[in-house]
């Protein structure tokens, strides 16, 4: 596509899919290069549940082994279920598919470890979602597999939106944080005026992971609305302590984590060990709130040199206990929700892989090497054209 | 790329590796397009044998559930494992790799199931070989993922060599079918002077296949050199009819078929089922290539409307025995070796995956809606690209 794909603003559409499986995020914007920046105008974005059914194979292929023939329907499932979810996003807004000029897809991660590493010099990973057949279904331009060149230049491959913080969300007078909180937590570290080799980012730790899985497990909820559950418990010393000494939390950044640390079955075992009888359920939400808490703040204390800033997204802005519980470890900073810069809590990791896909298509790396400890910058990702035409020459 | 890809001569390199696991093919090759013919010319070609725990454990892939960790590690692995090939292919032909303009990666298939459109419109398949990766190893633009584009419009796949056949060996005054014996056999019939839309081609069924499992089996050898085995084996009656009675092999085209259909395990079955006790293993061997013979000279006979000239490539094109075969079977047919016209018989796949990947980053679709049944012809796969730069604006 090369530089004339930055001469005129393009329509990219977003999609993502976390960790914690909850379905897709589908954001619709425009992007533009103008004066040295870039800029965005953000349509609007909306949100899909996966399917019981589709979430129940996906969770499953996390915990069990598998035939080849069933990873490879997950790979075509989730495409065609993506394709549907892109056009009922458009629908949805109120915007013409063909006005589109290309899609970013996240894709659904699968398995992550920047870990093997070790062995070999790169680290690996693997996402599912057909991206050829994904551009032959919505017969656009569609972009993904954004972590693979990071991992294979030795990178975490993770976490990969702090080139979009940088672009839209420094200042050039104080330090800022902006923090995610998805299935796992993330920090990106924008000092005062930074250039993007002094910007710093990493996995906190768990973000909604584990106060997910416990109000599953003991309210058949699937998430703390508001974090009145929380609001409702007191803290378990225990569980806490225990808690507390995940060495993963402490563990220099630059790190990034998966499903893998953060599962079902840690927990499982952590409350095994840790529940003296007879507690209230409420109290078990709590702690885990507050650990959440207390370990974005803890990462921020350790390892991040100015912050006066806080900018926060993801479902765990929208957690009340959560928000105040963060306030109270870090009180000197100020606290604000993503939406006050035009980025709405739950859709800006969606935003975030239009605009890699958006640097991809223009041919400009979108890893951040001081991030993801990656050996280089990278161009991200592979490209799936639509094109039709005749079959000769 | 568009347009300006077929301005000048192109280098590409293929790679190719099949359902047999014996290996990969690699080419370099240089395409150009000139008075509305494409071009080629041949620098060489070089094999490399997967290293045996490589293969065994693909091999376990298809016959057993894997951790989604095990997926993923094959799916790097291969990747790896493909940069050092390409560089070794490179140096072994003194081609310098900076001389190289893209590489075009069938990639392994781990699953083709072109029926499942039955159920929803389209068939599914699985290709591993980290992609993005490759491009990043070998700073080279990186075509693969060849086959998703077809089935996604409901097509089988597979073949995807025809519109090499096409463009290459088509003749303006006779009937030519191209037979690739690789792991399965398959046809490409080119009518006199034909249009890609009067071209035809299927899977007629097994190609080395079953010869290679029963070798192995028997022998403890990978394939029959030369098919001396055969030659000293006599035809099994019971097993000859057992084997005639394979439905796939009748079955009108299009039709396409990977080493599910015809794995060791339903062969062993069909040899539990019919071979009398005391028989010679070179006799099982002889009918086996027989029958493979038979498949193809059967599909030629059934769905072939004229064939004055079968041009020959595959592994198979080296088994005496099954060359001697074909020709009984097809005393009117010109049976050539596809080296009369430059291509070395093992050689063909990586050429035509390399043509592949010079069509698509020239924006011109790969496949035959008349050979795959696809609704309609597409640009095949996807491109990663290997830039590098800086992270900023």
């Amino acid at each position: 596509m090369g530089k004339e794909w930055f001469a005129v603003p393009r329509r990219l559409v977003g999609v993502m899919s976390g960790t914690s499986l909850d379905g897709v995020d589908v954001v619709v914007a425009d992007f533009w290069r103008q004066e040295k920046r870039d800029h965005f105008r953000l349509w609007g974005w909306y949100h899909e549940e996966f399917p019981p059914l589709l979430r129940f194979r996906l969770r499953r292929l996390q915990e069990e082994s598998l035939t080849i023939a069933e990873v490879a329907e997950l790979h075509w499932e989730l495409s065609e279920w993506t394709a549907e979810s892109v056009r009922r996003c458009c629908q949805t807004l109120g915007i013409g598919l063909e006005s589109v000029d290309a899609v970013g897809v996240h894709g659904q991660t699968v398995y992550h470890n920047p870990g093997a590493r070790g062995e070999r010099g790169y680290g690996i990973g693997l996402q599912l979602t057909n991206l050829s057949a994904l551009a032959q279904w919505l017969e656009k331009t569609v972009v993904g597999d954004f972590r693979s060149a990071d991992l294979a230049h030795g990178g975490e491959g993770a976490p990969l939106v702090p080139v979009f913080d940088w672009a839209f969300l420094r200042s050039d007078r104080e330090g800022v944080v902006v923090l995610n909180i998805g299935g796992i937590a993330n920090v990106t570290v924008l000092p005062p005026d930074c250039t993007p080799e002094q910007v710093r980012a990493w996995d906190t730790g768990p973000g909604n992971l584990w106060i997910d899985t416990a109000v599953e497990l003991f309210f058949g909820k699937r998430y703390d609305e508001g974090g009145r559950i929380a609001q409702a418990g007191r803290l378990v010393p225990r569980l806490w302590e225990a808690l507390q000494q995940l060495s993963f939390i402490r563990q220099p950044p630059p790190k990034s984590t998966g499903r893998e640390l953060f599962s079902r079955r840690h927990l499982q075992e952590l409350l095994q060990q840790s529940l003296p009888p007879g507690i209230p359920a409420e109290d078990v939400v709590h702690t885990l709130a507050r650990f959440t808490a207390w370990s974005i703040a803890e990462n921020l204390r350790l390892f991040a040199a100015s912050c006066a800033r806080l900018i926060v997204s993801g479902g765990g802005a929208l957690n009340q206990f959560l928000m105040e519980q963060l306030q109270q470890e870090l009180p000197a900073v100020r606290i604000e929700r993503s939406e006050v810069y035009g980025i709405p809590v739950q859709a800006k990791e969606a935003l975030c892989f239009a605009y890699l896909a958006y640097r991809t298509l223009g041919g400009v790396p979108g890893n951040l090497p001081s991030v993801t400890g990656a050996r280089r910058a990278a161009v991200l990702g592979v490209i799936a054209q639509p094109g039709k035409g005749e079959a000769g020459l």
